[in-house]
């Protein structure tokens, strides 16, 4: 093989600067880029295809770093691909680098942020599930570590990938047998491996993975499309290429000491500096599309009930027909969640996920990144399936569009496994998630809108309950608005309601109207970010400078302390929400359970309300 | 078999049960019932060993429905043994029956709360796993649907079993092709079941699940351990037994009419409803032990600096010592939360999970079921990944101690990915959660003796860095309690810190007293329940009340919000605390560019500071 000098060389040329930016930064998992390096390099001198000005055409063949801790390799693949000089691996882990501890988004090669295990299997699988949809003809490598194996989502990803047949879909598994704190459950018992992602439907090739001739003839196999994807489980050893670390243990997470490091450089030469990779350019180009405020043109009837998450289900389908990037991605609960009509109207566009939550988010990540607009739909209680993947599709930057539906005790009967309570705390805590919830059918399609036209991470809680018209069809709604429903000239104070909250809290103040306390009411849509302004405007306007938020989820994390972090110090804030596990039963027996319908509130009021003093 | 025909009319008699109870509800999930009726019968009827008198005796054999949404099948099994009266299960999702649509702890005989699927694995194998180390001979049944198989805990729950050679564990599958939307993602191709679990090491049996023959060898088969854990493929049909049910689409969670279930009950006549099932009683018990307040005896050097995570490690292995039904979980990062000494100490209480958070979580249900009083440790960050499972678990009423290390920005360089910095939302925002952070050596020692001593659901944040003593060896905490570290006479507002912010608070207050402006420092080690009074008292005590709190955590959902819960009305609640998704960088760089560090409070301080008139 006339290329292996040139590989051997190269791949020193990559141990090198993994072992030297890990010393300079004194951090680091240097043995854990080694064990991968022989396989990665065949693939960027060899395989890959990639246009280093233009890391999003989607034409690319792409590279997916699923064991993120290996970063420091993916950094020297691309600076010997040309994106930067190598020199600058120097700044490893440094305030401000780019090439952080772990890939992110600044960073602009890595494919999604990565250093939670297990996740890339599924990322790759939503990119090559698009180039596969669109036919781009390219191929999507993950390089996984074998710890990471041990993660139910790769076998999410696993079934997903063989049940869409994503035979651009290449998993590359470094089986260097450490994990962190001990040997891996399997170790270097390769069959394991084989056997199983057999198991899964997938092509698979054993190899030893510092031999350049059985990684060619694996990569060559995987250039033969079959209606699978493949699998190359490559026994590796960790640290392989510098002989003091080469399988051993207690070397896991640990940077080279500046002698060792030389030690080391000294084994490794001569290395020619000057190696770099020839990436071939894909031939095509494809222009990302601007996105523009689209609207459904559908509206309401007066006198009838709507529930959100079947309006959600009809808009959906209306802007998927104006922009063509519209994805949607559900868990074997299409008629519940209402994306069935998506399905059937845009089944090329429809990727049903089954009952793999966590595989279902971080495919959308992959979608993102391949410059479609994926909405995830699922019961809202079953988005914490994937809080994980959740916060790193945050950290990636994906523009995911989430909607969770049955929140609240409101659902009934089902029980509290099926209520979505804590979810507003999930999305909220991620910095700059816009969290809505709609009380009706009007502005379920106004915000549906606004979410595809706003560029970023955003969650919509729809209701099991059908709900009457609030608004008027031509009401306009924004990101960090709220409407003021009720307001007098003497209103005592505020209840600022969301959702199904939003009834209760009308139905309270007609109440109390007939006892002539005057009330305030507020429908908050926007919970992140809240409208402080006319949140404080109220506390302003009300004789009593109290605002009570009531709403259907749990008492901590969720619209109340929104409402009370933009309220601090402008009057008291008191929340009413659900303080305990809930159970069966109906509605309205719940929401008088969990203490947040309209008889709680007119109590609560009552045991505020202060006469006048010149009454 | 002279069975046959009593085995089928018991299974008669269970099916009309399911039917009844729904219909009479008016909602619920009969047909998902249907399918597992004959296999559970035999189970019941042939092979379960159990004291009804005391679920919780641990030599009784375990039956867990990881199919939580087949609960009517549950209670009905349990009624025919004798529990209670048939007829009670015509409250089954009326409010405050112990007949929830999906099972609670308030149904004393089930294992685990479930309805969120791909669970119950995990706690069976939780279960098993305490009778095989502690020999009690009994066996613990599990009965999946195979909708539920798509999720990736499963094969989590799969490779754990097969480690520990859990040959005292069965998996029922219940393979009935239909899942909630539409066929599940392999149908009735029965081989793709047994490939994979054979694949993970299971002994795997198929059969026809209506097939008492057949059911009965299988279950046979279960009672010969050979170290492999037990898979029984059992091919179904969804609504087994009645015509207009049978195998067809569009029955999911539906409940028959009055005029349905009549001609229902007209195919199952004659119905014997003096039908029960005679349960043996296991032949010994064991009594649970009570919980004593007990501590390490661990003292510390006041010149000396200890992180957290690692007094964590030293304490539990001194009250292992003195409390047998401690247990230690981790997820192959042993080395870095510190539960390494556990393990050596206590390998038979040690349970390595690998990198399968989910099952982590959930074999620690199953542990606290069986007992014992299970510590998870891992990155908090981690935790994350197991969100719903905590959520479950919490549901369950599970006496599980959590403990996330490496939390907020102060670890450093590995970056954003590794940072666990909405734990405290995942945690808090569950109703009656205790949530600590200790700061120094002392705290942490002090609060994870009462964090065993508290019977349920408990969480403790320790950090990555090491810190100085804060408190002498022998002052005490509580749950609920916080600390006031500095105080004066004029103090002008509260800064209240928690875990690594308390030594940025110190910092800031010794800057501020040298300008004679007056602070208050708090530690509020007890995050969740939050010592109100002592917030109150502060509020009040000092001259602008003010009080600001600083946190390494995202700023919603996070102790801030605990704190202006608390305080609402009282004054000012500030917050402070990360909003904005982090980086790498030093401990140093990253409180700074988090703005929760000394110098962020000085600054925030005087731009809040007013001269008092007098001065």
């Amino acid at each position: 093989m006339k290329q292996l000098k040139d590989l051997q060389e190269k791949a020193k040329l990559v141990r090198k600067w993994c072992l030297v930016s890990t010393t300079e930064a004194g951090s680091g998992h240097p043995t854990s880029c080694l064990s991968a390096t022989d396989i990665a390099t065949v693939v960027f001198d060899r395989y890959f295809t990639y246009d280093i000005d233009d890391p999003l055409n989607p034409y690319n063949d792409h590279f997916v770093l699923s064991k993120g801790h290996a970063a420091p390799l993916l950094y020297t693949l691309f600076g010997m691909a040309g994106a930067y000089p190598l020199a600058e691996l120097k700044t490893l882990r440094r305030f401000g680098s780019a090439f952080e501890g772990h890939p992110v988004p600044k960073y602009k090669y890595a494919e999604a942020a990565t250093g939670s295990l297990g996740q890339g299997l599924s990322v790759g699988a939503g990119l090559a599930l698009v180039a596969k949809r669109e036919s781009y003809g390219n191929k999507t490598y993950v390089l996984t570590g074998d710890g990471e194996l041990a993660e139910g989502q790769i076998w999410e990803a696993a079934n997903f990938a063989a049940h869409e047949k994503l035979d651009n879909l290449v998993a590359i598994l470094d089986i260097n047998r450490l994990g962190q704190s001990q040997e891996t459950m399997f170790g270097h018992n390769i069959d394991e491996y084989v056997r199983k992602f057999k198991a899964f439907d997938f092509e698979v090739m054993a190899i030893d993975g510092h031999n350049y001739e059985e990684i060619e003839q694996a990569l060559q196999a995987t250039q033969n499309p079959d209606g699978k994807p493949f699998a190359i489980v490559a026994k590796t050893f960790k640290g392989h290429g510098i002989s003091f670390l080469d399988n051993k243990d207690g070397w896991h997470g640990k940077a080279l000491k500046k002698e060792e490091l030389e030690k080391a450089l000294k084994e490794l030469e001569p290395v020619n500096d000057a190696l770099r990779f020839e990436l071939n350019k894909p031939k095509q180009k494809l222009l990302q599309s601007t996105v523009n405020l689209i609207h459904s043109g559908l509206t309401f009837d007066k006198g009838k009930e709507y529930a959100t998450r079947e309006v959600f289900g009809d808009v959906l389908v209306k802007l998927a027909e104006q922009n063509q990037e519209i994805y949607a991605l559900d868990g074997d609960v299409m008629n519940s969640t209402f994306t069935e009509p998506f399905k059937k109207t845009f089944p090329d566009r429809f990727v049903e996920s089954y009952i793999a939550e966590q595989n279902m988010v971080s495919v959308a990540a992959g979608l993102s990144r391949a410059g479609k607009i994926p909405f995830v739909a699922t019961f809202a209680a079953f988005l914490t399936r994937a809080a994980d993947q959740v916060r790193m599709a945050r950290v990636s930057e994906a523009n995911i569009k989430f909607v969770g539906s049955h929140v609240g005790v409101s659902i009934g009967e089902d029980g509290p496994s099926q209520m979505g309570l804590e979810d507003i705390a999930l999305f909220g805590s991620l910095p700059d998630s816009v969290v809505l919830q709609p009380c009706d059918a009007v502005s379920t399609t106004k915000l549906i809108s606004l979410m595809v036209a706003h560029k970023g991470f955003s969650y919509m809680r729809t209701l099991r309950p059908k709900t009457p018209l609030v608004y008027k069809n031509e009401e306009e709604f924004s990101i960090g608005g709220s409407k003021v429903l009720r307001r007098s000239e003497h209103d005592v104070m505020t209840i600022a309601g969301t959702g199904i909250t939003v009834f209760e809290a009308l139905k309270a103040a007609d109440e109390l109207q007939k006892e002539n306390i005057g009330i305030r009411v507020v429908d908050c849509y926007s919970i992140h970010p809240i409208d402080a302004n006319t949140l404080k405007k109220c506390m302003n306007e009300t004789e009593q400078r109290i605002l009570i938020t009531v709403e259907d989820h749990f008492s901590h994390g969720g619209f109340g302390d929104f409402t009370a972090a933009a309220l601090s110090g402008e009057g008291q804030v008191i929340k009413m929400a659900v303080r305990k596990i809930s159970q069966s039963g109906t509605k309205d027996e719940l929401l008088n359970d969990a203490g947040i319908d309209a008889n709680h509130i007119v109590t609560k009021v009552k045991s505020l309300f202060k006469q006048p003093a010149m009454a």
